[in-house]
């Protein structure tokens, strides 16, 4: 292991406390090159990680966690917190099974006050926690860091209204790297330019209060003048600003990656007895050339050479690039279609789309919630909007959903990105959830292909046989290789016939996992039909009755068992009459931990050697 | 029908155009009459309507709609609305069965341009339309209409920062009546207050400006001063507000009953090409004085009598109450139990909790995401936050109460109020899908009570069995005649033994109907035991043991089949093997409209004659 010669002396925070201000940046020095190392090995988020070396280690210097507590806003740029908190030397586990989260996590430290993965829940936390320590007399102070596109997010704005000017300790740190997860052009972000641009101005008003001051009075009616023009240059100075006209004390903007100045500011701000928002500005990927010259593409990586960076960015691949390329091919000939992301442009593979029709595509910032109900409007209209959304944060929008697309129809297709076992970064991303929520929600239609052809039927189905809300949803990552045969491409369902007794009925890239699992029983002359769904709902009679031909149903989905489609099928056929054998195979009532994705597949039963036992099992007499 | 001089005369919106100040002025007063006339009778929202009369008329005055489209935030406050746009006639179904809406509905005419019901959605879905107007060359203007309690919600944030600035044809009218539904404390209602007080500073400006530019000049460093200083007051006349940083061109405050004033400002916003916001202050229940003095009794009323008011107005009651007094009981003995509230303190029943405990009461606004992610951080510091809210807005949390409450879990109690169906307000506010929504989340443990004493037993087993995220789901309205006998309430579970063939399975308040069909039912010899959960997910093993000793099951549930509890326990019987017949009466794939909710359980089939028929059609051979 490489030694480092400041770091490796910090065992716990309060190492850092009596470092100079030499040896502090030393230490950022080589906190980043330990980042980058590990990171090259392990994949992470690196570019905002490099982005507030020097805030965490100040932070740190400053306060005193966990009677301070420091809450990351969506977390996933706590690294530098974790190793300066005792977890250097497990650092290279991280993002794997058993090892160091990507994110802040209580079970792992007391010095993470408090999980975190989506973005925007940061203030609000911090308002409770804060609070809590009001009443019991706890006078320590709770820092809230969240990013410029964490305030895109409308809970930001419920706590800053609502709660947060009653928290006499809560410090609010906004890092403002201008740029969310993609850039987003905002009224928010022009206005942090705004402030950001009037730096200079904000140092000149010493100057201008002094001449204010030694103003001459030349006659009454200049002295009125004056008297109200004095009044309102004072006004415009010190209180007028979108954070203090919210009850905030403002601080900034700070360079973020000035020591002293940080320092400097948060002492302050510690003797501090309000609310207060301290904005620095930081560049994201910083200390690494090929992080800060591309902060997208170091985002989210995974292994790559120091050296030599990223060997072949790509944007987006698999069934996100196939979404964005499919629906920039429709829109050409459908002028209805419109994209719309919620800060994922590349992620979700929407470049090519926002690059050929500017007008029809909408980045909404990290606001999912105002995302589906944009689209509802935009759909009123006769637009055909298509809402592009990892999984897991669709979870914001389903009272949007509901409310402004289902009780009256309106025709908006969620595309949903990264459905089912996402891998490594673990609870908060994993897309377990889609299904039941949308499900109980009246008149929804769903889709889940298993491949790239598939995705193009499902969405094309989505957008011209249905009329009100309707998803089709798709795995991270590419199309694994595949037996045609055995799935559907250009059909809602596909069955394959082994006999009547058994069958393994999925959807989705289950579907790949069952057609695997039946092959390998053929083999030992066990013969298992095989009903691959690609409309998951609702299911029709149609499918139900083939079901109910069978003996010994296993239904396997990758997503929670309650509220799943093998509940939904299971009682149709139960209300049907069905009097034979009915098992499920999904993840219950549990959330799946950090590991790869055919790791975490193998963990919840869910690869073709766990499927295909169920019914050696069965054969044997085993109970199931 | 009583006859109205001016109101009699308006068709269609059309009308309104022609009309001279005096005869608007008119055509308000009658709106009101008309309307405390109609809503004694019907019940209805009455405070917000008589707010808003001038504004209405002043739109449709000035707009052309359908052309030009009106989105009203949370809806509530769109009779006078539907009252010029040709509804006026059928306005005495309000509410009812079959009857006009309380809200706006798009299936009832043209001129309603978007379902609403949930706060916060209208600068949203009017950021859709103005886009989709946008695309298509349409100019005309879409206005959204919330009022400062919407504003409390983050997702106009999230259209202000992230949409709003881009659409050119968007009208926000910020409807200030200094109140949300229940009264808020916060940053925004502060600084509106700040800005409404400084009218008298912006009448002001033009005098200053003026004083400003006839400002000798005398000598280099005044002149310089002077500039600067110019400079600075202009900004804070002009330039400096918390909208117009978020690129809003913004205008007031305005008397909102200035019929004049309002012209006058819409006529000009009509000609402008970029976005704005109007604020304008009203008084809720203008016009009628028992409205006026207490707006919050007249949120939302039942019939009345016109001349005496509201005989007993009782803050909250039943279940509500039931809630509030035990919580403040147990606050007693208890110090870690907080109250929060989306503002809706009074109707939630935290009022007495509020005032014994005001430390740790908390009115967070319509602000529900945050609420739940609040709530998570004042459980991790060892308190016990009761966060009581609406089902159906509950909805709003789904991501936080999975996100922030689960994963790590939080020890926070969720009182979902107003469960199951509603009655008059229909489709939007219909508690159907908190069970299905809820117990899709790993760990959630949800109660569901069916009489008063019943919920203090479920509140005291959430709050000291259960150590993360627990509900307690009850109804709205009072306690229903029972039969105690039949019913848990110091148990999780009761099961009325009538045999071993027949058993009718149900929680809640549907207890209650099972209870009288298996009565009913034994009068004619049909025998069928009554199964009652109060604690309803998870179901321990045991109960589904119990369940599969019956041969034929019907499972009734107040609520959205797909992901119910019934669908649930169904599955669990499956997998165990079950054979017998099994039946489940709940919402199925649809949204219940309006009607009284006796009425609405009889067209859902869960009324106890319905639940009844089952076992009768059962043993005469019929189909089920």
């Amino acid at each position: 292991m490489k030694s480092y010669s400041v770091l490796d002396s910090i065992l716990s925070p309060k190492d850092v406390k009596g470092l100079s201000t030499e040896k502090l940046e030393l230490l950022c020095a080589e906190l980043r090159e330990f980042i980058i190392d590990n990171v090259s090995k392990t994949g992470g988020h690196l570019a905002s990680n490099l982005g507030v070396v020097e805030l965490t280690v100040v932070l740190h210097k400053v306060f005193d966690t966990p009677k301070d507590e420091i809450v990351w806003d969506v977390g996933h740029q706590c690294y530098s917190h974790k190793i300066l908190t005792g977890r250097k030397e497990r650092f290279n586990t991280l993002r794997q099974e058993g090892g160091i989260s990507g994110f802040p996590k209580r079970a792992e430290s007391v010095h993470d006050a408090f999980v975190a993965g989506h973005a925007g829940t940061s203030v609000s936390v911090a308002c409770g926690i804060a609070k809590a320590k009001q009443i019991k007399g706890d006078r320590h102070k709770v820092i809230a860091v969240a990013g410029d596109g964490a305030f895109t997010n409308g809970m930001i704005y419920e706590a800053l209204t609502n709660s947060a000017v009653d928290c006499k300790n809560l410090v609010i740190v906004l890092n403002d790297n201008e740029m969310s997860i993609s850039e987003n052009v905002s009224a928010l972000a022009a206005y942090l330019t705004k402030i950001r641009s009037t730096s200079s101005y904000f140092k000149a008003k010493d100057a201008v209060e002094e001449t204010l001051d030694k103003l001459p009075i030349i006659g009454e009616h200049v002295k009125h003048a004056v008297k109200l023009t004095k009044y309102a240059a004072k006004k415009v100075l010190y209180n007028t600003n979108f954070f203090s006209d919210l009850g905030l004390t403002y601080f900034g903007p700070l360079d973020g990656h000035d020591i002293n100045a940080l320092t400097e500011v948060f002492e302050r701000v510690k003797k501090l007895d309000q609310p207060c928002i301290v904005h620095i500005s930081t560049e994201k990927g910083r200390g690494y050339d090929f992080a800060s010259s591309n902060p997208s593409a170091y985002h989210g990586v995974s292994k790559f050479d120091v050296e030599y960076g990223l060997v072949d960015y790509v944007p987006a691949s698999g069934f996100s690039a196939e979404l964005g390329k499919y629906i920039t091919y429709l829109a050409a000939k459908d002028e209805r279609i419109c994209a719309i992301t919620a800060a994922m442009k590349d992620s979700t593979g929407l470049q090519p789309f926002a690059k050929r029709y500017p007008d029809r595509f909408f980045d909404v910032g990290i606001a999912e919630s105002h995302a589906a109900a944009f689209a509802g409007g935009l759909a009123a209209q006769g637009m055909m909007p298509v809402f592009a959304v990892y999984s897991s944060f669709l979870q914001r929008s389903y009272d949007q959903i509901l409310h402004d697309l289902a009780i009256e129809p309106q025709h908006v297709l969620l595309a949903v990105d990264r459905a089912g076992i996402v891998g490594d970064d673990g609870e908060t991303h994993q897309g377990m959830f889609d299904v039941a929520m949308l499900s109980n929600i009246p008149k929804m239609v769903i889709y889940s292909p298993a491949t790239l052809a598939g995705l193009r039927y499902c969405v094309k189905q989505a957008l011209y046989q249905n009329n009100g809300p309707v998803a089709v949803r798709y795995p991270r990552g590419g199309e694994e290789k595949s037996d045609l045969d055995y799935l559907a491409v250009r059909e809602d369902v596909k069955l394959v016939k082994n006999g009547h007794k058994n069958l393994l009925v999925s959807y989705g890239r289950m579907g790949h996992r069952a057609a695997d699992a039946a092959k390998s029983l053929l083999k030992e002359d066990i013969r298992v039909s095989v009903l691959h769904l690609q409309k998951i709902y609702p299911l029709s009679d149609e499918i139900i009755e083939i079901m109910s031909e069978y003996d010994n149903i296993l239904f396997a989905e990758e997503g929670i068992k309650r509220g799943s489609i093998s509940e939904y099928a299971g009682n149709r056929l139960m209300e049907k009459g069905f009097k034979g054998k009915y098992a499920v195979r999904a993840v219950d009532n549990m959330f799946i931990p950090q590991a790869v994705p055919s790791r975490a597949l193998e963990l919840a039963g869910l690869d073709s050697v766990s499927l295909a036992n169920h019914f050696r099992s069965d054969r044997q007499g085993g109970n199931n």
